[in-house]
């Protein structure tokens, strides 16, 4: 019997939403989901960790990999580059496990024309009170990169419309909650049972 | 602002499934769902109460409820007559209340006509194997009525793809609890969130 393909999850939303926070408190829930690393071009920040927070890479192998489309998705931000390494989503998804992509609301538009079949959450803040705190809470905005990332926050949000799911990061354990819960669901959609057919 | 509607999930799959008990301890969880109950004409069983199991009624009330278009589907099974009260999910849905349907498949489908909206789901036993078992363990089978129930429930099976979801009713618990996913899961649509939207 053929191994029927894994899932694609991808895990999006605006600036402020808390995408990596939430990812992090996922994968401590053993749900079988394997979470693909991105490489980036960016130094590493104290602390971070080659293959775990990112796959560290020069500005020359990013663009080798860029040309012998070895990226799902890349994007450049300021001088930086970032990207969703193929390989290991193909493998993973072709043996049947299931993926978990954290991502920028650019990469996932870009993954769902490759894997139209994916799950697509759109993570979002409670509420934009909620959002601007988040943001000034960094503490590390000037007014103007402030007013520049809250504007494009309320911009993206309206990207939702694209997406599967929308899930409000009220508390971190509760959108957690309603992701493990969509992960369990898209396992019993029809679309991806059909096999339950042949088999009676 | 508007209240926004309710979601109804229909609760269906071929005989021998299990529906009945997955429905009832569902029912325990309090995940918010409203029951509907079913009117019929068959006489009550010993120990069924009116309005908990069944509305129990005359053919002449119910061929009335038909006429006066008061029930979203029924059918006729040999003598007896089966049916959903239209107002119940009608209100409970415009009050933004979830209903659960416990329902055949024929049923299913003429519910289907009228909220494509809904979510249907298809609880299946495990295996052709266990299907069988259930039937036989009914012990009030005669081997003609036998044959017949296991090849309508193989026939049934098909209908799977007018489905969203299809749940294996392996073990009560775990069918609820994939159940209670799907539940979750479609609360956090986009599709039924855009008044999120509005409010940023």
């Amino acid at each position: 019997m053929a191994t029927r393909p894994g899932i694609l999850f991808v895990l999006s939303g605006p600036s402020g939403a808390g995408k990596g926070t939430v990812c992090k408190a996922l994968m401590e829930r053993g749900l079988g989901l394997n979470l693909s690393i991105s490489v980036t071009t960016r130094p590493p920040r104290p602390g971070e960790k080659e293959g775990v927070n990112y796959f560290f890479r020069s500005k020359e192998a990013f663009e080798e990999m860029i040309r012998s489309s070895k990226l799902l998705e890349w994007a450049k931000v300021f001088d930086n580059y970032y990207g969703t390494p193929r390989d290991f989503v193909e493998e993973k998804l072709a043996a049947g496990e299931d993926v978990l992509l954290e991502i920028d609301i650019q990469g996932a538009m870009q993954v769902k024309q490759r894997f139209p079949d994916g799950v697509f959450i759109f993570l979002i803040p409670p509420s934009a009170t909620e959002l601007q705190a988040r943001i000034l809470g960094r503490g590390t905005e000037t007014e103007a990169s402030y007013r520049a990332r809250f504007g494009a926050a309320r911009q993206e949000l309206a990207m939702m419309r694209e997406y599967d799911y929308v899930v409000v990061n009220d508390v971190v354990e509760r959108a957690c909650d309603r992701i493990a819960a969509i992960v369990a669901a898209e396992h019993c959609s029809v679309s991806r049972n059909m096999h339950l057919l042949d088999e009676w």
